[in-house]
């Protein structure tokens, strides 16, 4: 009963919390997923103190990420990707080099050591795809090509981070394991191919034994089973959760419609979603920002990671028009956790010191914060979006959905 | 990382592993729900031990019984439970009455103390509502008047679980405070009534405001608000939350179509309302099963347990025919988590032995798996129900929800 009772605190706290500020900033003319991170850093340890992270909370931000990433693969068609398949290389291979040799360079000028800076400029690498995702979710903004071009490239960003992590962790221990290395290398991408390539064929072949289930809505059900199956499957290889969770979405997209899977996957996303953003503001320690003597510091890195991204990944992308260019540099700008895994390595590693792993706790917060209502200023808006759509039915429609045959 | 694997294991078994079992049972026409407890067991500690209860899994079960009943309130509509409200008194009053009786008669006989008779009594009293009610909705079966009498009866049924539960607890300490007593009950009685009469009307009064929000799918959200946020107010009462997750839904049933709550709210359930049924079975341990010398007593408490609710909720609801009286007797015995509840009181406060604790431990999960198949076979079979609904929708036909006009 008690921990029913907590369970239940936590989950209202985060969810009524995070949709309330959602609320204020949406009349603000800014990003809910703002509010909801700001609601996570009021209810965390630094401030209130009414949610903390545990076995449970974390969960619940897992699987809100995985959902998030999911319903996003889901609208988006695989051939929608092959589309920008080399501006994507670019855009990743150039967004990843560049801001890793501004903090790099940065690092050495400043004196510190070089596996110390190798570190700091690895953190300024990865970036964080879920808060780009759910701004242009929300924009209705999925469709464009900018959204289509970073989706892809977030993915081959992982495939990249997930080698600059291995590449530095063995770094620090000494020696480089070129075959260890290779072979992570080869199953993230052979991995990521199969599924862009080839998923959504293999999914058409079994479409008659789908529907021959006797389990009601058994094609969502499926999906689900594919989307946490895959998401396990890319952990596994050493990829984040959330590649694994976009993939299995983007197998499935060109069968969303016939199975409904996006009309079921949505609502899912909508509750799930939230506890991911809001956990990402309750591990912001606010105390981190007003070190003294490493604002300077702290600022110009920030500022390195913004330009890095924004530049690197605007460059990748130059032929598509600077509005196109710019779109996708802000929309690769988020770090999120990414950043904060190959710290957290680090400073486990004892490679860099508590105050440069502030620094990447300051920046993967401020990329994260700053990137919303810059992606929001320079996105087309579409006419419908924003306005409330769920309540106002035509009226005397009344689709085959409300009757609920499936019950 | 560890963590984000782990998390997604478990939710991959369990998610996996239920429907996998659920499919199979649906094909031998036994209920899904089965296959889920059964999926639990197998995974659980006592025999392939993959899977255990923690915080996180826990917190799934809890939110995924949560949004179930939230589902099936959404189902109910408020006058259909005041239709039944005379009938609903009597199953539960006597539902309540006799299993008490004989479970505590049959102790005393075997030479039990007074307050162990009395704890068994308690535990055989309180109905789990949730393996019914999915029953129920899988079969399409939830506007059936026996399903609208179950429903009814189950919350009264939680409300006079509460007090017997409060009464033992006093019992056992030596003296019963029955100002505590009459506090609960009445806050108890108050916020079940308020919501069942006035919670839709309240609703009411706000659409206006509700439709001018911001955010997207706002009523749903709101919707989840309520939700979670009586469900803790329910248990703060010292209710299952699952009363207030379903009173919440029945205050929204009027709105339901309106605002698309049931459409949204029902893949929710459908996610989530299995890690309720597979961590039922993780908890289940084998072994007390085969505990000798037990079993010759454990079955009879079982028999009465399950004569004791189909007499009782039979008897009280005689008037509606013999064929709506054995519906609602099928339906009310199961024990589920509740039972174990009282027994876990009993235990800590050391009023009953582990042997006794191991009987109403088999007394829960047998009535608990016995109801479902039984369930089926007297309820009436929609012709709709069992059948793939989702994969085949009318050709031609592209309902506005298809184009996601919310993103």
């Amino acid at each position: 009963m008690e921990h029913s009772g907590r369970v239940l605190l936590e989950l209202f706290l985060m969810f009524a919390g995070g949709k309330l500020l959602a609320e204020i900033f949406e009349r603000l003319r800014q990003p809910g997923v703002l509010g909801e991170l700001l609601a996570g850093v009021m209810l965390g340890p630094s401030l209130l103190s009414l949610v903390h992270t545990n076995e449970f909370t974390l969960g619940m931000a897992e699987i809100g990420a995985v959902f998030l990433l999911f319903t996003v693969g889901l609208e988006t068609k695989p051939r929608d990707l092959f589309e920008v398949g080399w501006t994507a290389i670019a855009v990743a291979v150039l967004g990843v080099a560049l801001p890793f040799i501004l903090g790099l360079w940065y690092m050495k000028v400043g004196g510190h050591s070089t596996v110390e800076s190798i570190f700091v400029g690895a953190a300024m690498v990865a970036t964080s795809v879920g808060i780009t995702a759910r701004v242009l979710g929300d924009l209705g903004a999925l469709s464009t090509r900018a959204a289509r071009v970073i989706l892809a490239a977030a993915v081959l960003d992982d495939i990249l981070g997930l080698l600059v992590l291995a590449v530095v962790s063995s770094l620090s221990t000494g020696q480089i394991h070129y075959v260890q290395l290779l072979t992570v290398a080869a199953e993230a991408v052979v991995f990521s191919l199969l599924m862009i390539f080839f998923g959504s064929k293999i999914i058409g072949r079994f479409q008659p034994q789908v529907e021959k289930l006797r389990a009601q809505n058994s094609a969502f059900i499926l999906s689900i089973i594919l989307c946490l199956g895959l998401s396990l499957g890319s952990v596994y290889i050493g990829m984040a959760a959330i590649v694994g969770a976009f993939l299995s979405g983007l197998a499935l997209a060109d069968h969303s419609e016939r199975w409904k899977l996006h009309e079921n996957a949505h609502p899912l996303s909508e509750f799930l979603a939230p506890f991911f953003f809001v956990i990402l503001g309750v591990q912001v320690n606010v105390r981190t920002f007003v070190t003294p003597g490493l604002i300077g510091m702290a600022s110009i890195i920030c500022v390195l990671a913004i330009v890095g991204k924004l530049v690197g990944c605007g460059l990748g992308c130059l032929r598509l028009g600077f509005k196109d260019a710019l779109r996708v540099g802000v929309g690769m700008v988020p770090r999120g956790e990414v950043g904060l895994i190959v710290a957290g390595v680090g400073l486990t590693l004892h490679t860099i010191s508590d105050a440069v792993y502030s620094i990447v706790l300051v920046m993967s917060i401020v990329t994260t914060l700053v990137a919303p209502p810059f992606l929001r200023m320079v996105m087309p808006i579409p006419s419908a979006a924003g306005s409330y759509s769920a309540g106002d039915p035509p009226p005397g429609e009344s689709p085959p959905a409300d009757t609920h045959p499936e019950l």
